[in-house]
Formats: C-alpha cells, structure tokens, sequence
C-alpha cells in the first residue's frame, strides 16, 4: 500500500451504501470497492485492505445470509457496527429540473421503494431499471442529459458530480441497514468510539456487543431453551437470536446470535464455556461497540 | 367471479416464482398477479381472490419483514406452506441457440446468481437489468430477436412461449424460498396434502407447524428465555425462531417463532395460554402442513 490512510473494502460500485456506510464508520479511510462479498472477504484476509465494511440486515428484508456464511467459512473479525438508514435521492445534472425529467434509472429495489413519489411527481417518466443504484448515478453523469435522473445514494451525487433533484423520497422511513467492519485480527480496543471502552461494558456510555454463531448437537432435547438458559442463569442480555434451517438436513439449525458484554468479560467467558459443553460448534465472530443510527 | 376455480393472488408478474410456487400448491388453481404484496392482502380481505401465496423467508436473503409486518396488520391465516428451489433458466425464442445471444435480461438479483455461467458461456453478451425475472421474459418474447434471451423461471417459459437454451444456471444451489399461503379465515383441515389430518399433530406421516408473533412484557428480566421456557416445558419442538428490532423503540423486540403442532392440540393451547401471562402481545397466524421441498 502506498498510503498510510485506513483501506476499507466494500462491495459494489463507488457510491454505494456500503461505501456511505464505511465512511460513516472511518471517515477518514480510503474506501475501496469489489464485485462480491467473496473478493471483499479476500481482500481482508490477503492483507491488500485494513478493513472491510458489509451489509449483515435490513429493517426490511432480513439478514443477509451469504454474509454470515462467509463469517463463518472465513476467520475476519468483526470490530464495529453501524445502522444506516437508506434514504434515495433523485440526482441529476446542473440545471436539470424536476419537470424536465422524461427517464428515471436505478435498481428495482430503490424505485419500488420510491414508487409514491414517482407515480405523484413524475408520472409520465420512463422507468429504467439498473443494475445498481450507483451504477446509475454514473450512467447519468456520463450521458450528460439533463432529462435523464438517477435514483441513489448522497455519496454517489457526490463521487459522479451530480445535483439533487429531490431528497429522500422513498415512502418507507424505516429503512436501515445494518453494517459491520471486518478486520483480520482482534483490535485491542473497540473503534467508532471517540470515548474510551474498556472490556468491562458495564459502562453505560458505551454498550459492547459480542456475535456468535452456534450449532445444537444433535438430538439434545431442548437445546434452543438449553443454549438460552446458558446466558439467561448469568443474566447476560440478548440483542438478536435467529435460528437458520441448514439446507438439505432437516432438523438442524445454525443459531446467529448477539449478546450485550465483551466477549473477555468474566461471565461472557463463563457462559461460552458452558455453550460449548452443549453445542455442536461455537463460533465467536468478535466483540465490538454497539453501533450508531446514521441518518 | 365467473369460474368455480380456487383463485389464488401472488405479487410480481405472470411467470414470476411466486406463481410457481402457487402452482405448486394449487396445481389447479386460477392464478392472479398483483403489484405489490399489499394489493395481494386487501384481495384476499375483499374476498376477490381465495388466497395468496407469498415470500416469507429466502436462504439466501433471510425473511421478507415486510410480509411479516402485513401479517401482523392484517387478520388473514396461514393454511400452507411450500419451500421452492429458486432455479433460474436461459430463455429465448424457438430456433434460437446460445452461440447467437448477444444481450441477456434479468433482475440483478438472478443476474449475479447467474454471473458465474454468463461469464464462462456468453463473456460477451450484454447484461440489461430488468425490472423482474418474468418481464424479462415477457419483453424476449415481444421483441422477437433470436439473439436476446432472458434469466426467469420455467413457469415464464411456459407463459411466454419461449425455449429452454440453459437450465439452472444459478451457481448456488441452495438458494430455496419458502412461502406461505394465506386465506381469509382458518380452514377446517390443513390443505397441500393428500392424506388427511387431524388437529393431533402425533401423526408421524404429516407435521403441522403453528407460526407466531409476539413482543415480550418491557422490563421482564430474562424475557425471551422465560417465553421459550413455556414450549420447552411442554416438550413443544421450535422450527424458527427470530428477534427483530423495532425500529425507533430501542430494547423493543418482536419475535417470529414456529412451533410443532396444531394451535388446537391441547399442550400447545396451554403453551400459548402460558405465553400470554408473560407477553405483551400474541399473535397466532395459524396452523398447516409443514411445506414440501419442491425443486
């Protein structure tokens, strides 16, 4: 690397989310884009970024399992969260017009999503579909006509030059996605903070989280309460539990979950231990700050 | 409605998976498209249709929130299930082959499940975004060039009049979506099976799944173990069991949860009754034959 500044991998085009949301994270980094979840992962892991910056659920359409799976093929750490609420911006040229534009382009989620505002205020525009919603801010900025828009992001006007049209027009406010940094290694301290974290999360200032994925062993007889009992007895708090069916052997589930302490807490550490007395596989994905609501 | 048939609404275009997998358990079902899936709701609440079929949870991409939530809005019961193996197909007109395609239209969705097979088999076609697998189709067949294809489903083939050029060309084969069928009122037994059921779920030959939702009592210390000690006390088997944040109430939590039994079989009445001391809200979606694997 010939830069000092932090390297932050992300998937997609320049302009995406996932690069609004890294530098929500680490404002100051250098953010670089790939294709796939797969090569981000790589990327990490090869050493050839600092961090990486993914998409693990939204408000809306669930966890993103693919990612999960790769935490759990791969052995990255992940060191920070942050919630973004999704807001889609019409963007266009210098001195475009709402009444000029005849052609609205950006991805089927993102105009689904803005459907009420464009069937209100442009119901006669033509609607392109795009493969993603960066990826159509760039188009818009290379076809230079002031009659074509782009619905995406704040950092895609930004990265493509464009203007805003019309500012987060989606119909639905609860939109967030929720994103993690991925590290090849254990930080020793907590990021995303400007206060100082100490393992003891007793600090009400700051909450720690710890994510865990987990298997039962077969056949134990209550093993979802079982496994539950193993943070409820040390009155440890659950911040998220999902159970996923394990394609192709029915009867088996991962469990993703999310607990409040940091995974070198005494009784974080107490309770991992007994899990895995009575788990198939633990797999502890890393202890990190609770992250912020960016909108 | 003029015609006897069940009618059966499912959002997205003709062609879309949705419809498949409403023929699926409908095989002879009249299928109806609706544009959103809150069209697909108010249809069945107005009796214009009999039932719907939609996305619940996918494998890849987690659950649908968004069904959930008009799960929890409306008062429409769950009376089957069908878990459909998502495979894509290379579509295009008769006499065509796949050394003449030149541009390939799908959603982005199937495009990037696809793009391992479109790099190594057409590395120069075009890739045009569209804005659903099944209008994909449609627009192939309007548009009459041998040299353009579409990735749907094999329903779209079907409805559309196209060939198969390529078939399940997806990369990852466990991308599976379960869906639920939904009708205005609880039926008398379980439908999708030819045998018959009773409300005891004993019956090793069929299960009956009971679906839920519920938010624990604020401030119950250990709140989601004491709500699932309620169905491990009865020796009440769990298929699903999810947290969801709600957005704007930090702490507040709603869980989806599905158990194994009929709602009316006597231990599960009591676990519900159990439930309902500790809970906020219940609310019982309903109960039906656990969905067949169709692929």
């Amino acid at each position: 690397m010939t830069t000092s500044k932090l390297q932050v991998a992300f998937q997609g085009e320049i302009g995406a989310y996932s690069e609004e949301a890294a530098l929500a994270l680490y404002p100051e980094a250098e953010t670089r884009p790939f294709p796939s979840f797969e090569a981000v992962f790589a990327a990490v892991e090869m050493g050839s970024v600092n961090r990486a910056v993914l998409p693990i659920e939204n408000s809306l359409f669930g966890s993103v399992h693919q990612n999960y799976d790769l935490l759990r093929e791969h052995n990255l750490r992940i060191v920070g969260e942050v919630q973004l609420r999704i807001k889609h911006q019409l963007l266009s040229l210098e001195g475009s017009r709402l009444d000029l534009i005849t052609h609205v382009f950006s991805h089927p989620q993102a105009l689904g999503q803005c459907q009420r505002f464009l069937k209100e205020r442009l119901p006669n525009a033509e609607i392109v579909p795009s493969y993603d919603t960066a990826g159509a801010a760039k188009k818009i900025s290379v076809m230079g006509q002031k009659t074509h828009a782009a619905i995406a992001s704040r950092a895609a006007a930004v990265e493509y030059g464009l203007f805003t049209l019309a500012s987060d027009i989606e119909s639905n406010q609860e939109n967030y996605t929720r994103f993690l940094a991925l590290s090849s290694h254990e930080l020793e301290a907590p990021e995303g903070s400007e206060s100082r974290i100490t393992p003891d999360s007793g600090n009400a200032e700051v909450e720690i989280k710890t994510s865990l994925l987990y298997a039962q062993k077969e056949n134990l007889p209550g093993g979802l309460f079982k496994s539950l009992a193993v943070f409820a007895l040390r009155d440890i708090d659950l911040y998220k539990i999902e159970s996923r069916p394990l394609i192709g052997s029915p009867g088996k589930y991962i469990f993703y979950l999310d607990l409040r302490g940091h995974q070198d807490d005494e009784k974080v550490k107490n309770a991992l231990h007994h899990l895995q007395e009575i788990a198939a596989f633990v797999k502890v994905l890393g202890s990190y700050k609770s992250g912020r609501f960016i909108s």
